[in-house]
């Protein structure tokens, strides 16, 4: 039915259509299907006895407060509480260096609003997260994909992309989405020279560098822009702006994520933030800092490392026992996805939809291709579905792909 | 200190500078100082007692799924409360109408953001609300001021107005923020025609319009809409989009409003709200529904309207003794704000300096004007202070006013 608002929409509302894809994973959602399309922790993980007694605590505690308007740079102690969760990975800043978002989709959103102006070219690893295109799509951002390879964005293809003038570098560094892969400490090291040679900061989307399964901690692209520097100041934070979130180590359903960035730039976020939503839920960060205080973040992660490695490990399994070997994937040392890549003549839409029949879902990667190409990748979840659906999935999925190789590749 | 980042802020960050006033107003957050400035609920009606019970039982009930992410559109039963609460108020739609957000602020940004293009001009009442030009201005709104008087917009100016081709109407009719003026069923009507003859549409946000201390409720604008058109499908809306929120009759720290528009609408909020935050919280969501079914919300709105209209009537009783004859001020029949006129040559920043003194503070309402002017006006909550903090600081204010009225006033 036409109303008169249907001839109104601005210019920027062409670029946030809904998709085939998205159209397509509605079906993922019935509930017979064994589905690795999503991107949900596990909920068994969630810490809802914790949850319990705060939410008790804190509306005994402050009454009134926690229900009122409060400010929008959010909570102090929280504040004060990421700063030295962050310090434990190196990362020493102040809570004048700290905005709470309302998740870190807002935190994207937010920096689009105050840095992206139509047409400006953001440089960023190709596939790359889907929802940091649809925050800078809405503010008319242009793309210079960069490839990447299982040590994550290729530097050596790197300087000729920085000098086609990106507004600036977009990187998840860490066991990054949608391929799983992390990058190397040889390569974040040269992304923080070229990135200073060229002038062009780096935004560091980081929501799930905590849940390591195995190897080392790699130091931050933003410590790193520090040493390269020789900048050991806390409160100033030089070419990098980096992100993370209590969604994978806490819940995603309280909505609470962090930035860290220089004052200036905060004070610039916060003003955008008055004008998006005024402030986050003032009771969600009360809550959260009641949980999270005193030491049960670190002994929860441990808990979330323990039972995402598991659920890896038997993906990883599976995939062996089950996949053709005409089809890759990488080996994700830490976060929630995993990235297979088909043979090129195989279309993973095609395959999702012969999937669905088998009950199995996932995302078909095309879509995280900011300039196209990929349609021949897929994203595959293993932190949502319990060992035994994992199993059973890759089992059914399994049996997908050995029907769709295409006997070419067979023979 | 210089970064990296300081030149590279987008043109509408330019629009988003942190005002004088907002300077101005961090002293009338100081504790020893009664401050009218805020448009803060008083926190001595917030249900702490049914939260607490809410979060324990949505817990209990929900396990993890309170913790997990949730859909962009919001909960349905939320949606579907919304939807009878509403239908009290002659507002009869379908939860397919309804868009659950992060506060009405995040509605205005929304709504900024799907039809706004840079140099659209938005037909306001002047004064009108400072979120939505602080939404609004990062879209590159331009606006038309309407004058306002004691019956709301001026709709004798209107048609000129309209003639000059707005992209949408902005009016906020019930108890109207800044100037607590609510807008005649006449003008409503004048309104609802002279939109449809010049094919405009219209936004109402109605904050406060459940909170009436005297008088009969007058018909929403998109309730005259549906009338004029002889319209009575519930699942359609014509020319108007209708906002309000919990923040006023439950609790603005859970930050929860709705949008009520047409399901195509709708359709659009939901793509630019996934980029904007992905979803509103979804523990707040359930809690709110928990906390408000079952008849809860009609009782406590009532107590709402009993202690603010209370100290309404407190604060006019006080205004009468205490403020010189030459000073006029609005009787707002309900919502958080009246708004007083000084005579023409008096500066209400400069009388905020001196009440600032005397412990005492409210809002300028210069800012309040889109397009400037309103130098001599200022807006004061009585929602948020004592019945005895607002006896004490009209009369300080009463006194600042009294040695500031310039002697040709009193002759």
């Amino acid at each position: 039915m036409q109303t008169p608002w249907d001839h109104r929409y601005a210019q920027r509302t062409q670029r946030m259509g809904s998709s085939a894809i998205r159209e397509l994973l509605k079906f993922t959602e019935l509930p017979d299907i064994i589905s690795f399309a999503g991107g949900l922790p596990a909920p068994e993980v969630f810490p809802v006895q914790e949850f319990k007694e705060a939410c008790v605590k804190v509306l005994q505690d402050f009454g009134p407060q926690a229900l009122q308007y409060s400010t929008t740079e959010g909570y102090l102690p929280l504040r004060e509480l990421i700063a030295r969760h962050t310090a434990r990975y190196g990362i020493e800043v102040t809570p004048e260096n700290i905005l709470i978002t309302s998740g870190s989709q807002q935190a994207l959103d937010l920096l689009g609003k105050i840095f992206i102006n139509r047409g400006d070219r953001i440089l960023v690893e190709s596939p790359t997260y889907l929802g940091a295109l649809q925050a800078w799509n809405a503010y008319g951002a242009e793309y210079i994909p960069v490839p990447t390879d299982d040590q994550g964005m290729r530097t050596d293809d790197l300087e000729e992309a920085l000098r086609s003038g990106p507004k600036f570098i977009y990187v998840l560094p860490n066991f990054q989405n949608p391929t799983g892969v992390t990058m190397s400490t040889t390569r974040r090291k040269r992304l923080v020279e070229l990135a200073d040679r060229y002038g062009v900061p780096i935004i560091e989307d980081d929501p799930y560098g905590q849940l390591r399964y195995e190897g080392e901690h790699l130091p931050s692209v933003v410590v790193l822009d520090g040493e390269f520097r020789g900048n050991h100041d806390a409160c100033y934070l030089g070419n990098v702006i980096y992100l993370s979130t209590f969604s994978k180590i806490l819940s995603p359903g309280v909505r609470l994520a962090w930035v860290v960035a220089p004052p200036e730039v905060i004070r610039k976020l916060v003003q955008a933030k008055q004008g998006a939503d005024l402030h986050t839920a003032t009771f969600n960060q009360l809550v959260a800092y009641e949980v999270s205080h005193g030491g049960f973040l670190d002994r929860h992660i441990k808990l979330i490392r323990k039972v995402y490695g598991e659920r890896r490990d038997v993906m990883l399994a599976a995939m062996d026992r089950s996949f053709p070997s005409e089809v890759d994937w990488t080996h994700p040392e830490g976060g929630l996805f995993l990235w297979a890549t088909l043979p090129e003549d195989l279309d993973a839409s095609a395959v999702l939809q012969d999937a669905l029949q088998q009950k199995v879902a996932f995302v078909p990667g095309a879509p995280f291709h900011p300039c196209g190409g990929g349609q021949n990748t897929l994203r595959i979840n293993f932190s949502n579905a319990s060992p035994e659906q994992i199993q059973e999935g890759i089992a059914r999925l399994g049996g997908v792909l050995r029907a769709k190789v295409p006997r070419a590749a067979l023979a």
